[in-house]
């Protein structure tokens, strides 16, 4: 085939094992498969020490184009890596949506149906829990996750509210408030679902001041990062009865550790990270590299661009 | 108003309380409230000791509409109530289908995503689980539950079969088959969703013979009766590890017995019959009473109408 040995070249930074599927990709694409070096064009990252993925970098000086593995950059963002001019760096966003919005569901049906109690129970009990039909939820973020979380509340009837850095509207939602609005809109919610990216903007999110201002009883959602909420105020709002329980995917820290107090709180379910796990996630994956590799070798603009501004 | 003293008389069966809402209700259909008498000609049941219910249609023997206060109805066949020559029994068939087909959801995405075992936890762990997105379904029965259930599924893109008495075609279901093609049908499924009436062509539907029949690591939901399922067979092909896991509201016997091997099973979860709670249930009920009331004085059709030979 002609594009392989004239295309772009292509690189995977890292040790391998490289996806199977890789070099019959790249070849489909138009690229040259290549060693990380002076005929690196494009750079694909699928996991690993970050001191790898700094090392591909320096010694292929002409990479213009760099796709990582994840819907969430914070990592990177934080090591400095889209400081560099003149690369393109594309990341996951949109692209595991179904299975993370799946899983906050899955949480939110969870904690409103009172089943962490009932999977710890040994005996018949009273009837209780709530519905999530009708009822008022806020979604903090409007990227893929928190969109596809919208489509799966649709059969619900909730009435959503979406919490965004731009008060531009999002499909589902009956309104799009800004940030400054985050205490208002959370007095009002019964359901709040974080799905939202950490940046040093939305660090801590919700501390002390936000979980007080939820509705007591209302149930906290988080699929997104740990590092969105304060751990110490969730355990306390928790503890004091405020909060009619929590379900995290993700911790601060992370992962959290044996003996730390959110394991013994009752009204706390913790699960390890797994809203998307890697035999979900890699057919994705691979579908957003593929397109991608495609969209390089024609000159197109490319899936999952990251903000570097923004910081997703 | 005229209603109150020219319609037909309305009687509640059973001791009080009766809901508040119901004298108003009465009257505002033009009905007249009587004590259970030779006036009665609607019976309104709103639950309590089935003796009570007999008593006030013997003591009515004018009575020819009696409203029940659940969607299933399988006591009542049990006990000969609807022996009776021209009296039409309604039920609130369709009219709890939102809260318990969202309960079948709960539990449903609570068992894919391994939700108990989380519960349970108090260690961070590997990441696991599977997606609804895309799964085969099976849910056996086509009422207003399996209905409604169907819609909650419709954003997962599953694949959905419905197994019911007639093979007539169901909103959301690539296919709809008659009983006789169950087992077929439990050997494709990656979730199985019991959501019958439970007659005596139903009881037992689920048994050793079918629950084999089920894929490896498929997962059933039961939210419709207990007597569905064969309960021995259930514990038997969880714990050969046949099937990945069940989660059921309703058991055989209920309440399931302190000490009963069910509790025991990690891959098990267990609500007490609380798919629909009063809180939930009693604006629906309410509203299919208001309905009906206008419905019987204007001598129109009734909602929820039982059907005796297929016992609900």
């Amino acid at each position: 085939m002609s594009g392989t040995t004239s295309g772009p070249g292509v690189s995977v930074a890292g040790p391998d094992p490289r996806p199977g599927w890789l070099p019959d990709a790249v070849a489909r694409a138009g690229a040259r498969l290549v060693a990380p070096g002076p005929e690196t064009e494009g750079l694909l990252w699928f996991g690993g020490d970050l001191a790898d993925l700094r090392e591909a970098l320096t010694s292929a000086p002409g990479t213009r184009w760099v796709q990582l593995p994840s819907a969430g950059v914070d990592a990177y963002a934080e090591g400095g890596f889209f400081a560099a001019d003149g690369v393109t760096w594309t990341s996951a966003k949109g692209a595991f949506s179904r299975p993370v919005a799946e899983h906050a569901l899955a949480l939110t049906l969870a904690l409103l149906r009172h089943l962490p109690e009932r999977a710890r129970a040994r005996s018949w009990g009273e009837s209780a829990g709530t519905s999530l039909f009708g009822a008022d939820v806020l979604v903090l973020g409007a990227g893929g996750i928190a969109r596809t979380f919208l489509d799966l509340l649709a059969p619900f009837g909730t009435r959503n509210v979406v919490v965004r850095r731009r008060a531009e509207p999002v499909d589902g939602a009956e309104r799009t408030v800004t940030t400054d609005h985050l205490e208002a809109e959370l007095a009002r919610a019964d359901v709040v679902v974080v799905a939202a990216a950490l940046t040093t903007q939305t660090r801590a999110l919700l501390g002390d001041a936000e979980l007080a201002a939820m509705r007591p009883g209302a149930v906290l959602v988080n699929i997104a990062r740990g590092g969105l909420v304060d751990t110490d105020a969730l355990v306390a709002a928790l503890a004091s009865g405020h909060l009619g329980g929590t379900a995290v995917d993700v911790t601060d820290p992370e992962p959290l550790p044996d003996g730390h107090p959110l394991w013994d709180l009752p009204t706390a379910l913790i699960t390890p990270h797994t809203a998307d796990t890697a035999e979900m996630v890699a057919p994705l994956l691979r579908a957003r590299v593929e397109e991608n590799l495609g969209r390089f070798v024609a000159g197109q603009a490319l899936e999952g661009v990251v903000d570097h501004a923004a910081g997703y």
